[in-house]
């Protein structure tokens, strides 16, 4: 199969939008959205961010909501994509069928319409990224990392670290936890009403992908704030807590909190509206926990049941550029 | 190095456009441009679109003008780009500085504005995506590849074959020809002036990048119209005929014809217009050649000196999907 035959086979049925000409063009056409219009786009790697034994329909689907993670959590709603796929092409078709279904299936899900892209192969790892299109709730843009004010309450969606336990059970291929396992193949986003809570009320906002407490180092740097976070306030999930077999210390907490893949939204809030949040969330079966507050300073510090824990923590997941 | 290093040593500095945010936030805000808005995206791959063996600043901007070259043939121009980077970490920070020195180059020369992407890295081949976002020159959006009346003239920038020469003179290692070699490496495209001449004539157009013949052939198909090419009439360099050391004939024209990398524009004209396109394209100081026109019917066919070449000829490139 050349990749002719791929894109008439597998990804024209997939096109509902008319800009981008059934693919049958260079280019696409970008129409303006009625709101402002963002786009951010994430590469996904073959043994680095998914493994090749991982079920294809879930690294599809990873590759879409890994994307629409970041998108909601600037308060805007996914509207389109480009896909751009390096296929291993000693995988075979069947992997290559399964991973557009996981793919078509979560553009349908999420609203977004496939615009455009390239299909290349080799002989290496699979290399996939997603560029989306999104459009922006407030009127006046993205919901930033940079506006954090100090003495706003610090928030955080759905229950952090199950991903990354499951990451740790799927490589020790042990099926102690289906439901981590999952959460690991398949990030469990929020759903979409997340970006209207955000675009209501987030001072600054993120996701959470490479570790709880490094993305909220990134808020301090780039709003010049601190960060204070009271390790017992972040939401682990009881499929956690259970595969601790025990009550979780400082240190299993901050082990959580430093795992990736959570693709959870972290935002600050002024504290007057903290009622309303909760209010709205419960309303929208949306889970926002408060988790800390921002404070003067530069950097992440961590409380325990009213404690400071001696060391500033922001381990997560860095990719190594050079060896 | 990790990447947040690599961001801020390397990436950061190239940054001129607000909506980047800096590098510091999830998503960059993309404004709308005053005509059309298009968008492509081309991946070029190690050991497929280029070899870890070339010059690391020509990989850099072959990455650029890929994307360019799409754009300009639509009757468009560059404007912004997104950059998605997967790094083969053994290949070193020198290999990479040389790299986004090249890119950055480029994107300088062709007014591009850098507004985000994403970076990783693994232990397979490099693997490179730029999104271009291009505005487009005409009021009513891009030039088509299905928009070819019968009847029209059938034009193309530039000469045709050099690059495909030269890599095989790169695989050879041979030093017969540096030129050819050179615009292997590094595409030449022609000036931004192209966009102008497609968006003021073209009928249709599209980039030559995979063989001339089969990129003909897909104008064919989206256009519901046959081309016929005189062979004779495709722009040959001295470079490529000197490397031919003897007098072209049919089955040579058609290897030329075949080759890919070629980054021209192959665009249709009403032929009412021949004139004044040659005297623009003299004006400019582009070059442009009439290699034959469009016919009844839905494939290419090629004339070697008014006969008719019998085998309908639309070889090229093509990517294999799956083995």
């Amino acid at each position: 199969m050349n990749e002719f035959e791929f894109i008439e086979k597998y990804l024209k049925p997939l096109i509902t939008a008319g800009g981008a000409a059934k693919l049958e063009d260079d280019v696409a056409i970008l129409k303006p959205f009625s709101g402002p219009q963002i786009v951010t786009t994430d590469t996904i790697v073959e043994a680095r961010h998914f493994r090749a034994t991982d079920p294809w329909d879930t690294i599809g689907k990873k590759l879409v909501r890994v994307n629409v993670s970041d998108c909601i959590a600037k308060g805007a709603l996914p509207r389109a994509c480009l896909l751009n796929l390096t296929w291993n092409r000693g995988l075979g078709e069947d992997a290559l069928a399964c991973f557009i279904a996981g793919l078509a299936n979560d553009l349908s899900m999420f609203g977004i319409e496939l615009l455009g892209g390239d299909t290349t192969s080799h002989s290496g790892p699979a290399v996939f990224s997603l560029t989306l299109f999104g459009e922006c709730l407030r009127d006046t843009g993205p919901v930033r990392r940079n506006s954090a004010g100090i003495g706003d309450d610090l928030w955080v969606t759905g229950t952090i670290g199950d991903a990354g336990i499951g990451l740790d059970l799927a490589e020790g291929e042990t099926q102690a936890s289906r439901e981590l396992r999952d959460k690991y193949l398949t990030p469990e986003l929020q759903d979409m009403l997340i970006a209207h809570l955000v675009s209501e009320f987030a001072s600054a906002s993120m996701d959470v992908s490479d570790g709880l407490l490094q993305d909220a180092s990134h808020i301090c740097s780039v709003s010049g704030v601190g960060v204070e976070i009271e390790l017992t306030d972040i939401p682990i999930s009881n499929a956690a807590e259970r595969h601790f077999q025990k009550n979780l210390d400082a240190d299993d907490i901050i082990r959580l909190a430093s795992m990736g893949d959570d693709y959870q939204v972290l935002f600050s809030a002024n504290r007057d509206q903290a009622a309303e949040i909760l209010t709205t969330a419960k309303a929208n079966g949306l889970r926002v926990t408060k988790i800390g507050r921002t404070i003067a300073g530069r950097y992440v510090s961590t409380v325990y049941r009213g404690e400071r824990v001696e060391k500033t923590l922001t381990g997560g997941w860095q990719h190594s550029m050079c060896e």
